[in-house]
């Protein structure tokens, strides 16, 4: 018999409706799993907006006021999907209510909040949770499985790279529905937050901790018509982000987050180069792994291009036959299945407001190297 | 307000999965639909097995006896997804039944099976609509928008291959559960009515009739044993196939399909050559398409890889933002959006049976050049 | 000591350019050869045009008249780059003057003039060799290689295409300099003899004899005005051409050619599916050779692309360093490096006339079956 | 009538045969040019490699001191292919000797010997030039002919890696002949003078000076035998560097170079963001470039892969017909062809002495951003 994981979802934007479609599909792909999430209520400050979402993806019932969302009995999970600006003082209450959390990322606006957070939610021994969804791409999981058993061996280099174009114009405003992340107040910063964190995640993921940086920012458009007020306004976020690092294991990084890399709509791209092996992705082919190995006789060494559809491949066993690609949505349907799984057997399931907290450490130091212009220690 | 749309599902096997999830997840993501299927029955012979296909996707109901859940009267529409031999009874027991039809491709054994079909629910007037669901993949609809734009002028060429090599072993059974499509008894026909059936159905869709074909069937393994009888037998399907034809346009088209080319798990190209572009797809990568203008300046032309993931390519409105990549099933979600859209104004959706009439005739006269050694006029 | 090896080239087009530059880099690069080609004379019709030609490349004299050039004591071997009507009679009369002859491909006009060419130079006992230069690609040796050492097992598959776009404009005429290759008294066919064969050569020599082919032939631009004539004339030649084949190792065969490829501007194209390994090459990147060995382990198996630019990659330790690629031209100074090393040992290096004859076989067979639409077997 | 245009080369290793190789062949493809190149000796200090060297490309003569070449009155240019540590010295004396000079890159060991060079060969008014042959791969010249065109708009970003995988092994000796490169003495620096020199003298060709660094170094293997000694010695060659920029015209760059890349033998990649289009490029395909242009139809935008062969794109005209490809050696066939033009005219040809120290300043500051963790600012 299954039982209800009963879920109250707070915000109804793009991250909204990616984690509510998670819960819906995780039980006909993953049917092993006990508990299955109920949509139990939907809440945000319009009405109007969050019933339309309740109806149209299936929430039994809503609520304009997060408090009252904490207050009820029904919930045992809170899905913090709102600006990054109200994740703390949401995980605190909901922490407070003794509710489960599963939040977006990033964790914080700064390691600060964090921190408080992560200690809040360690006292009180909930379960928790950072939607870092990249790790459970099946390509890189893939990936993650090839370090682990050794197949690189030492690590030389990590390279990734997040570009995106879509603020190129100086028309597009800052602020408001959608366009928060433009906005510093709400977002905390620009790139770095939004998008570094995704290729620091996966990076100390993969590659262990990230120990120094030296980074350079940019903002390219230095005033944008605010759509809270209707003025141009000083712009504060990061339109860019570059960053050098070093990793304890004796690796270098490099790292690049843009909005105005012209032609790329979401490329996050990783590579990591062993003494033995290399392995490459990247988001706009997200199915697909490229992979090197020195060991394979001579002539015929090449980049794999390796079409991760197979049943032998992470999570794909799930899903439908050899050389039928998934896509985006599903990261976010196994890192459900996984959390339930791990729920189920009462285990922390990585990435964890801890394991999120070491990304907003990264971030942090890489915001303070491109202010001060030298080189910093993180956290 | 939103109206049931009753289904009754007869099978549970791979397409009776991508059909069911299409189903479901049809509402979420077009909600402007009046319709919303409802997932009243699922039959199959086994109690067991169909018992825990509806459970595990939520089928309020289940029935051994697909006469049975013709007779409901909770039930709109049935959807054939059995064996090809069944397509025609089943078919004609529904019409009589009243039932809308959604038969899995291809849609009889041969022509004569499929005109008697085309003929019975023609008369009835009933809708239905046959499972060739490449033709809504975002980047095949966007080919398909192209042409009809006339962007491509006079076409000179059509390409398309389907090749897998799944069946290579020599100790793959024949028959039974998963391996009836290498049961002439069950299939009909192997590759020509399985994987060539999509290359033609979506060529005629998008380049016209065939007239005549010349082709080649091999079967590189002549004996496997019989799932049912534990026996070697004589294998009668077609291994591969390829053939050479003319199109109404005028311009020539060559298709081939095999399960033994190594390397390819389920790689559906397709390519048209124009007087003023050209356009070519695969299935491997579905989510691009490959697009060469010759009046692109002239030091600039080259092949783009168009990475259909932004709102204004077909059907990607309804789904994430761009950059971020549906799948295969997606493809099964349009199909049933559009079929639904159609019921609601009491339209035909394509492809109809008696489109895939159309294909059927081409599959016949493909096997019977191929018996024959000779050109072979369609239907 | 290195040795004179005494060119008498016939023909200063294309072809003529391309052998005479192998020619001057092969002593270079090939430092172990004994003998070295010298550029004794260039000889064709047009005093002017071939001084000119002399003068740019290096030749020591002009001829305007092949028969004097073949009556020189100081040529060693005769270079034939003239249209394919005039291979069979230069080839005889230089036969009878007892010169080595380097042919341009095809052959011949056809099969009967290619076997009088045959029985003479084999009579005479004097070196021959035709220009199927794609054989001498690293990448496609490296193929060759692969499949001589069985990594490939029993082969299935083997699909060819030969794609280009030039000639899609009606303004094109026909006939006269660098346009004989659309005049079918001047080229005996079209794509078939100038495209096909390459494909058919490379075809014969990686995977074996050819046995039956079912073709079909199309020539879009009916009429095209003659440079002979100024007046618009029927055009004979075969602006595309497929075909269907059985090989004699009972694998299948597939083969495109065309003029009408919008976006293809000599896309040459091989692939060739075996029980264990495929491999698949092309022109437009020709330093590549795409690799997929099933034998690779299960999650990590991926289409190889092998950068053929390695000192264990055929011919590559004659150039430059790893990862520095080389380009269509050196095809040629393999080619004469591999001839002059046979020379020297008095072996007959491949493709010779003989071998040439195989695929003119194949050619008229396969216009043979386009005109009367039936499978034809080769000669 | 051509004239002779002399050359000394200085050294015999892989620059010097692909310098010698493009004196010979340039009088062939670009006969249009008045000087030839003739060679008229070759200088080194082992008498029998440099006499080996002469006679397998044709060298007239050979010395065994510079000092001696450089009192020839039958040399008009001499060609300095040897280990940067000589590059001042020679280039010094050759200027006193009234040569034309034709030096490898990088121009010397620092900006300090590179200012030096540079104000003498200025005060001789002596034509020099620095082999950074890069740019005059046609894609990388079409490059720069698009962004003079202004269809990039204004710039953001630019990246340039390039990676090599040859240092891997520890068993590799450092210094002596064809691992000098490995030898700081010899050398003056690892990968920055010897590969991201090159990514810096493009970077500035396309897209404007560097104005401040911040980089970072690594050497991996910290001892290796030392192949004048036979004994372990410490590296002191950086392995790997990367670093971030600013351009002078606002935009960023980020540099990478490294030694220790598995999987990579040469991979020079650039990309250029711009407002309204977008440049890739990279050296393992150096025959295609990347193209994305915003302008296109909104749903037919892509990266456009554009294959460099055609009459039309830089160079091209000169070579064989569309579709088929050059390589890596021609890059230095074009810089002798636009040299000797310009030589011609009486015009300096880029990139100059001066030139070359330009990207000198920013290697000297990126080695001390290194050395010293901290922004360092350009000479």
């Amino acid at each position: 018999m299954t039982k209800p994981f009963n879920i109250g979802m707070i915000g109804y934007g793009f991250m909204g409706r990616a984690h509510t479609n998670a819960y819906k599909r995780v039980g006909d792909f993953f049917p092993e799993l006990e508990y299955r999430p109920v949509l139990k209520a939907a809440c945000a400050r319009s009405a109007e907006s969050v019933q339309a979402f309740a109806d149209q993806w299936g929430y039994e019932s809503i609520e304009t006021d997060w408090r009252k969302l904490l207050e009820r009995d029904d919930i045992d999970a809170v899905d913090i999907c709102v600006p990054n600006n109200l994740h703390k003082e949401i995980s605190l209450a909901a922490i407070d209510a003794g509710k489960i959390i599963l939040c977006e990322k990033p964790l914080a606006m700064d390691t600060a909040e964090g921190e408080e957070m992560c200690a809040a939610v360690e006292k009180s021994g909930l379960a928790n949770m950072v939607w870092y969804n990249y790790r459970r791409v099946p390509a890189v999981s893939l990936a993650k499985k090839l370090i682990d058993e050794g197949k690189l061996g030492r690590i030389f280099h990590y390279r990734a790279n997040f570009l995106q174009d879509w603020t190129i114009s100086e028309d597009l405003p800052q602020g408001g529905a959608g366009l928060w992340r433009l906005d510093a107040a709400a977002a905390g910063s620009g790139v770095t937050g939004d998008l570094l964190a995704h290729c620091i995640d996966t990076a100390i993921w993969l590659n262990g901790g990230i120990t120094d940086v030296s980074a350079m920012t940019e903002t390219f458009i230095k005033e944008r018509v605010h759509s809270d007020t209707g003025e141009k306004q000083s712009v504060s976020i990061d339109d860019a982000c570059s960053f050098l690092c070093h990793f304890d294991n004796g690796s270098l990084g490099l790292f690049e987050s843009t909005r105005y890399a012209r032609g790329h709509k979401a490329l996050y791209t990783l590579e990591i180069n062993g003494e033995h092996a290399s392995i490459a992705w990247d988001l706009h082919d997200l199915h697909r792994l490229s992979y090197f190995d020195h060991r394979d006789e001579g002539a015929l060494r090449g980049w794999r291009s390796i079409h991760v559809s197979d049943g032998d491949h992470p999570y794909m066993d799930h899903w439908w036959v050899p050389g039928l690609q998934i896509g985006y949505e599903h990261s976010f349907v196994h890192q459900v299945a996984d959390f339930l799984a791990g729920y189920e057997k009462g285990e922390a399931v990585s990435p964890t407001f801890r394991d999120a907290l070491e990304t907003q450490k990264v971030c942090d130091a890489v915001l303070d190297s491109a202010r001060e212009r030298k080189w910093t220690d993180v956290g």
